[in-house]
C-alpha cells in the first residue's frame, strides 16, 4: 500500500510528465486527478481515463488523499481550493509562482496553524534546485543578494537579439513561432513572471516576507539593438535580472533589464535557460544554471518535492523538521523604492549636433556630482543627430531622472534613448 | 540546552569557520575540540582554551557527544577515529574526500549498521550544494552524467595561463606564492584531488559504488601554452574536468584536461572557482558554481549536514529519512577501461616538413577509419619543423594510441606534442 496518495490537479505538459515519473516511485500513488476536459485523450501509455475527474473539489474532499498536487496555474480557483486542501490537513505541492506571490503570507499562515506543509521547488526557477538548498543545506547563511535569470521567454528573446543582431519585434515573433512566448506575452516581456517568481525567493532567501505589489517591474520591450551592440562593446551583455538585496532588513527588490559584465556567469546564461545567483555569508557567491521551464525539468522538482514528503511521512511528529524549514512567511520587509536605489547606468541621449552639446551634456552631470566612466560617441546622422553614450559611475536613481528633465529642458537632448541599470 | 553536541577534530581554516559560523545556532554546542597543538594562540574572539585536547579519541569517547565534526583531513587516524566514533553511534560530519574515495565504502556500511548518517557535503565542492540535491530534491531524476571543475589550483593555473598566456611553471609558481597551490602540488596537480571528489559523486549520483583506484587520473603539467592558444581559435578552453557517465550501470569515469567549448557554461567557470554539471532524466542539464574551497565556503557546508542532523534529531526514528536518503555505497559498478572510451581528439603533432608529410598522416588517421574534423597548419620553424593540429571526430581511445604509434614509426612526426580529449 502506498504511503501517499496524492491528488493531482492539471494534466497538461508538466502534470502529464509528473505522472509518468511517479510511475517509478512505488510508495507514492496518484488516486484522482482533475482536468477541465475528462474526455480528451491524453497521451499516456495505459492511462485510466476513470481517475479523471472535472470537480478539483472532489480531489481534495477525497479522505484517502494526503497530499495535493497544483499543476492548474491563476489565482483562481487555485487559491480557493488549496485553501480548502490545507483546511483539511493536507500536504500541498504547488508550481504555481503568481499565487505564492499574491497569496503566500496567508497561504503559509494557514499551513502552519494546520500542521501541514507547503512545497514549491517548481515555482521558482523550474528543475532548478534552489528553494531547498536554501532551506536545508545553506541554512547556516545569511543570505545578502540575489541576482537572476528566471524568466526564459525574455531570455531567448536576447540571447537572439545578440546573436542574429534582430530586433525585438522580429525576435518576438519567432519566438512565438516556436512556442517559446505565448500570443500574449505581456506576464513575459514586462518583467511580470520574473517579478512573482523573485517575490517568493527573496522571501525565503531573506527570511523576510516580500510582498508582490512592492516588486519594482520593467521589462524587455524597449531594448533596442544599438543598446546591445553598445553592450558587447562595452563589455556587457544584457538580460532582465531579477535583482534584490537585503541591508539588514532593508530590502531592494526588482526587474529590469540589466548590463551584465562578461566575467559574470550571469552573462553566459543563454537563451531559455535560467539562473539564480546568490550571496551570502559564510557561503560567498554561488550560481545555479538550469532549465527554468518545461514539462520535464519542471516534474522533477514537483517530483523531488513529493518524494520528500514521502520520506518524512510516518515518523512520529514526522512534520516538525520540514515545518522548522519553514522560513518567515509572515511580517513585512523595509523595501527600498526604486527612486532611492543606487546603481551605475548605461545612457543612450539621442542629441542634436552642435558645437559646445558635448560640454553642456557633460556638465549637467557634473552639477549633480554624478561622475562619467565612459562617453562612446559615434558617426553623426544625415539629420544631424548623433547618439551619445554615457556610463555613469553609481548613484541614486533619481538623480538620473532629475538629468534626463534638465537635458530635455534645456534642449541639450532630443530624448534619453535608453537608460538600462548595470549590475 | 543543545539538542546536539558536537565534538570537533580540527581547528585549521575550516574549523575557525564552523567554530564561528555555529555561534549563531544555540541548538548546536561543541563540548570539545580535538588540535595537533593545546597551546598555540588562536584567532577566535573569547575563545576558550579549556575545551581543547590533543586526544582526538578522548573527543569521541565523550558519551554527551552524539555528532563527530572531522576536519582533520588524510586516512589515518582519521579512519580509526571515525570508525570508533560511529561504533559508538554517532553520526559523522567530514570534509574528508581523500577518505571517503579510499574507504566511503567501508565506513557507509558501518554507519548503516549502526543507524548513523555520515554527510559530507563539504568533501565535494566546497561550498557548493550537491550531495544534498542529489539526495532529496533531484531524487526523482536518473543521472547519467557528471562534467565538474572540482579543484580550484588547477584551475586557477589554467585560467592564469590562459589569461596572462604564461607557461605552467610560471604560473605554478605565483600560484604556490599566493597559497592557491602547495609547496608540493602533486596532489591537486595530477588530478588526484579531483579523483577523489568524483569517486563519491558518482557514486551517489549513479548510485552505483565506484571504487577510487577505477578512476582513471591525469593532470594538467604537461599543457603547453600553444595547446590554450589553439583551443582557443578552435572555440574552447581548457580545464581539468571530472568526467563520468552512466549508460545503464557501466560506467566511465575518469578526471583528466579536456577542451570545453565556450558555449558551455563550464568553459566560463574560471581562478578557484567550481562547479558541477549534471544531465539526468527528468531534469535535462543543470549546473551549480562557487566556491570550492575556502575556509568560508566549506564551513557553510560541514554547518549545513550538522543542522540537517539538528532537525531530524528527537523525531520519533528520526534517523529513518536520512538513512532513506543515503544511495548505494557498497556493491561493484562496471568501469570502462580509459583506452576502450571513446572522444573527440585534440592532437597537436610535431612533424619535420616535407612534401607528401600531410598526406601520409592523413591517409594513417584513414586507415583506422578515423574523421579529421579540422586541421590546421602554422608557419614552418627555422629547424624545418612544424607543429600540425588534428581534432577528430569521436573515436576510440585505443585507436588514438595506435595511431600515435604508427605515425612515429613511419617517422610521419617526431612526436605526438599534446593529446587533449575533446567535451
Amino acid at each position: 500500500m502506498s504511503k501517499i496518495k496524492i491528488g493531482l490537479i492539471g494534466l497538461g505538459v508538466v502534470g502529464t510528465e509528473v505522472y509518468n515519473t511517479l510511475k517509478n516511485f512505488p510508495d507514492v500513488e496518484i488516486t484522482g486527478i482533475a482536468v477541465k476536459d475528462t474526455s480528451k485523450k491524453r497521451n499516456i501509455e495505459n492511462f485510466d481515463y476513470s481517475i479523471l475527474t472535472d470537480k478539483p473539489q472532489d480531489i481534495i474532499d477525497n479522505k484517502e488523499n494526503n497530499v495535493i498536487v497544483e499543476l492548474m496555474g491563476g489565482v483562481h480557483p487555485a487559491l480557493e481550493l488549496l485553501t480548502s486542501a490545507i483546511e483539511k490537513g493536507k500536504h500541498v505541492v504547488t508550481a504555481n509562482k503568481e499565487l505564492l506571490a499574491k497569496h503566500g503570507e496567508e497561504l503559509f499562515a494557514l499551513s502552519e496553524k494546520n500542521n501541514t506543509v507547503i512545497l514549491y521547488e517548481a515555482a521558482i526557477a523550474g528543475g532548478i534546485p534552489i528553494i531547498m538548498p536554501i532551506k536545508t543545506i545553506l541554512a547556516s547563511n545569511k543570505i545578502t543578494k540575489i541576482e537572476a535569470i528566471l524568466n526564459g521567454t525574455t531570455n531567448y528573446i536576447l540571447t537572439n537579439m545578440d546573436v542574429n543582431k534582430s530586433s525585438y519585434d522580429v525576435v518576438l515573433k519567432q519566438a512565438q513561432n516556436l512556442g517559446y512566448a505565448e500570443a500574449n506575452p505581456t506576464n513575459d516581456v514586462e518583467g511580470l513572471d520574473s517579478a512573482y517568481k523573485l517575490t517568493t525567493l527573496a522571501t525565503i532567501a531573506f527570511n523576510h516576507r516580500v510582498k508582490f505589489q512592492n516588486v519594482y517591474h520593467e521589462g524587455i520591450t524597449k531594448i533596442k539593438s544599438e543598446d546591445i551592440k553598445y553592450a558587447n562593446e562595452l563589455g556587457y551583455k544584457i538580460k532582465l535580472v531579477a535583482y534584490a538585496t537585503n541591508d539588514s532588513g532593508k530590502i531592494d527588490i526588482r526587474v529590469h533589464p540589466m548590463f551584465v559584465s562578461k566575467k559574470e556567469t550571469l552573462a553566459h546564461i543563454d537563451y531559455v535557460t535560467n539562473a539564480v545567483t546568490l550571496e551570502g555569508f559564510p557561503i560567498g557567491k554561488i550560481t545555479l544554471s538550469g532549465p527554468g521551464a518545461g514539462g520535464l525539468a519542471t516534474a522533477s522538482s514537483v517530483v523531488g518535492d513529493i518524494l520528500s514528503i514521502e520520506r518524512e511521512y510516518g515518523t512520529t511528529d514526522y512534520i516538525l523538521p520540514m515545518m522548522r524549514c519553514n522560513h518567515t512567511h509572515d511580517g513585512n520587509s523595509e523595501i527600498i523604492p526604486i527612486s532611492e536605489t543606487e546603481n551605475k547606468y548605461y545612457l543612450r541621449l539621442h542629441t542634436i549636433d552642435r558645437i559646445g552639446g558635448i560640454a553642456d551634456i557633460t556638465k549637467t552631470f557634473a552639477s549633480k556630482r554624478i561622475n562619467i566612466e565612459t562617453i562612446l560617441m559615434k558617426e553623426i546622422q544625415s539629420d544631424n543627430t548623433s547618439d551619445i553614450v554615457i556610463v555613469t559611475e553609481k548613484c541614486k536613481e533619481k538623480l538620473i531622472s532629475e538629468i534626463e528633465h534638465e537635458l530635455l529642458q534645456s534642449g541639450c537632448i532630443k530624448e534619453l534613448s535608453s537608460k538600462i541599470r548595470i549590475s
